[in-house]
């Protein structure tokens, strides 16, 4: 019973997802699903890749939080446009919030759409939500041994960003294992390493949006 | 029909949790279950306290993970009997599997008994293992304002462990804030300070914990 229960959950956020991704095809809008643990630091790749494209991409952002509004108040002092989902306890967001949110968005307006799940290695990997494209993030502190012990959620990304790498230095993490665990799941995910913070390595990860959006410079 | 079949889960898991606590009360065990978002430190922290306080406790340690079984080989390595559960994609462990567990690891021997929980700072949290107290860790990487993003989950620790504060120099972490927003949502927590990685602080803990096993020294 509970399987069958879990696959007609799973078929209506599959039906729903596919609403979403007409929509997105239709309307040429690359759509990002950023999938990560608490603290890999989404709210500031996604901040920071706003501000330093502001004159290329517009970007609309959603939201996923179990409670608070703060990351959506930050996208928008970051220039963007953002609307919160407030899951209230659930750890993923659904195809259905995320078709609710493209309409309080406007995103028809927009180049991209990034999601911004919530802050769960494992949850949301198992959720469509239409994306074209999905992006994990991992944080160097978050160490070397996340890839062979969620490969799942890796062998589901477009992208991987190895992100927090001005941390290198004071923290034990074996970059080659990382990129060759990956590899064994996904040998086809761009991989780029980045810092939110300091801004390094970023122009990489630009590059590729700017490709996936059809807006190569 | 989400509901009732989620109530019918959790009310199957909640019997099985009773009998485990039962078995922890009849045999003296303080058994722990050990919470946090995927590269906190868990593994680090339990390996610590194992080898701190092996003259004074006798550990066994229950892991969960989704894949692998390296966890368990760290902990066997620090001195500790381990037993593996590998989730193979679910996102927390069942009570059920802790009580499988308990009997392979021959709990009925030891001081304490510690749950290590699947990554995650959401899921593991709404599923009662049986045990005598939740503790949950939080790194400094993770940021400031995760216990008012996961408020659930901090709601019903019964310790927090702040842990890697010998990053406190690299990152901007709001110390105060941190520990003013855990109060608001759990006033009677402990909260320890402390670097697994160096030891700084982990002696509070360790009073806490033997205190807790009625080994107070």
């Amino acid at each position: 019973m509970k399987v069958s229960l879990n696959q007609k959950i799973l078929s209506r956020n599959e039906e729903c997802a596919q609403k979403n991704k007409a929509f997105f095809a239709e309307n040429g809008i690359l759509c990002l699903n950023v999938i990560s643990s608490p603290g890999s630091g989404k709210t500031t790749t996604i901040s920071r890749t706003i501000q330093d494209l502001h004159d290329k991409l517009t970007i609309g952002v959603i939201e996923g939080d179990i409670k608070t509004d703060t990351d959506a108040q930050k996208i928008r002092a970051a220039g963007a446009e953002a609307v919160q989902i407030e899951t209230q306890g659930a750890c993923h967001l659904s195809a259905e919030q995320v078709h609710r949110a493209i309409e309080a968005l406007g995103a028809e307006k927009m180049d991209v759409v990034i999601i911004e799940n919530v802050g769960n290695l494992v949850c949301p990997s198992a959720f469509d939500l239409g994306e074209s494209a999905r992006v994990i993030l991992l944080s160097v502190p978050e160490g070397d041994d996340k890839p062979v012990k969620y490969p799942g959620t890796f062998a589901e990304a477009d992208a991987v960003l190895i992100n927090k790498i001005d941390l290198f230095d004071y923290i034990d993490f074996n970059l080659e294992r990382v990129l060759a665990d990956i590899r064994v799941v996904n040998p086809d995910a761009k991989i780029f390493q980045v810092s939110a913070t300091t801004g390094e390595g970023m122009e990489q990860w630009y590059e590729w949006l700017l490709e996936r959006a059809n807006k190569k410079t």
